[in-house]
């Protein structure tokens, strides 16, 4: 399969499952792929990226690392590449095993979950902040964006390379906070001040979809309902906003 | 002046400034500037409104608070819009007075100063984050997108019609601090750690550009550079994330 038809297909979520690969968008996106130590299979590389110099260095790492570079037109890139200005590079690499298979260390355990969080841009900034708060792993329940959409990618900043992610069913939640032993919270407007309360070592927090709120899923599997304290006339705070104060409140 | 052509104008921020008005698009974003006391000078619908129960409620409010109501064409709509799927309605309002002839009352005093910020959706995150979390107000300096824009209006689901907000340069930002006795902090990687510091009554913290850092009036006018505690391999925070973070750990 060449990388062109390879790239074009990855679009689709259920093709980026069964291969087990995804795709790196943009400069500074392959850059931090080439960072981490995921396999990559390949790159396509369309004449605009060595207008910069930044964008000539990546082509001559890649280079230097042997990875497999197809040159091709602006048009051909357009038609594989997902994100808005690529910058003329994209990059396919293998998908890292993910939480189900994992297991998490520590004596404090920080896991957020999300919860029917259909925006990339928001699941992707929600990744960024996990990576940077020290959570151990981030949960994509049904109703999530595929987190290895290359939208995802783009505006996680590859933080999902070296961070735990996983999409698990209501079921595969639930099996995983009995196996590893962690407690879930769900965070919405109307529960308790999270300030208020003492958190356990071991804990996953769900945020949820801003329009449609908790699914039936995190209801149920929840213990407690914590909220922050907003006002302002404001309804709801956006939801990487949310997630990010969260953790960093739980993360004290 | 009619008003498809007014509205077309403002997409302009000179005309903005100019006529003192600004343009609210989307069904919630009408149904907020309604909620709020700003002045509406007319109301743009296209036939696309009443295809939803909730637009079809909101032109019966339009008419019943006696707004004057354009009918255009699909297209009109679209050449008066600046954001995408604008669900036929965009209304025409007041700037409200800003802060720079407002004044701040109050004890405990916070102020966030967005120092370049270019992205809309960012800034717009940023003012619904800080009404929510009770900021007396939101200040940008030269660089920073217009905050009256209408997608920094969209997305800050029109938190600034109960907010104040200011565009100030350099020179005003330096005595709005003097006259209204704010200290200035900044927000930045390798700052130190705000958790250790004991903020002052009343304080404005500057957030800046992911890209470009903190610009000269800003490390010239600050007392003090905080930071968060991130790791992970993370550069930085998103920084509507970032600025989330800030104003609740400084509204304790």
């Amino acid at each position: 399969l060449k990388l062109l038809t390879l790239a074009r297909d990855l679009k689709r979520r259920k093709a980026r499952e069964k291969r087990s690969l995804f795709v790196a968008e943009g400069i500074r996106c392959v850059e931090e792929l080439l960072k981490s130590k995921l396999k990559i299979e390949g790159a396509l590389v369309s004449p605009e990226l060595i207008s910069t110099e930044r964008g000539a260095a990546l082509l001559r790492e890649l280079s230097a690392l042997r990875v497999e570079v197809l040159d091709v037109s602006a048009k051909d890139f357009e038609s594989a590449a997902e994100t808005e200005s690529p910058q003329g590079v994209l990059a396919i690499a293998a998908v890292p095993k993910g939480l189900v298979e994992g297991k998490l260390d520590g004596s404090k355990i920080r896991v957020i979950v999300l919860d029917g969080i259909q925006d990339p841009g928001n699941a992707g900034t929600i990744l960024r902040t996990a990576a940077a708060l020290g959570a151990a792993a981030t949960l994509a329940l049904p109703g999530t964006v595929d987190l290895w959409n290359a939208k995802v990618v783009r505006s996680s900043a590859g933080a999902q390379f070296r961070h735990l992610t996983g999409a698990v069913t209501a079921e595969e939640l639930a099996n995983l906070l009995r196996r590893e032993r962690l407690e879930l919270w769900a965070a919405d407007v109307g529960g308790e001040a999270l300030r208020t309360t003492t958190p356990p070592a071991r804990l996953a927090i769900a945020v949820g979809n801003e329009g449609s709120g908790l699914s039936s899923t995190v209801q149920g599997l929840a213990t407690r309902t914590v909220s922050l304290p907003i006002g302002g006339g404001v309804e709801s705070l956006n939801v990487a906003v949310a997630a990010g104060i969260l953790l960093y409140e739980l993360s004290k």
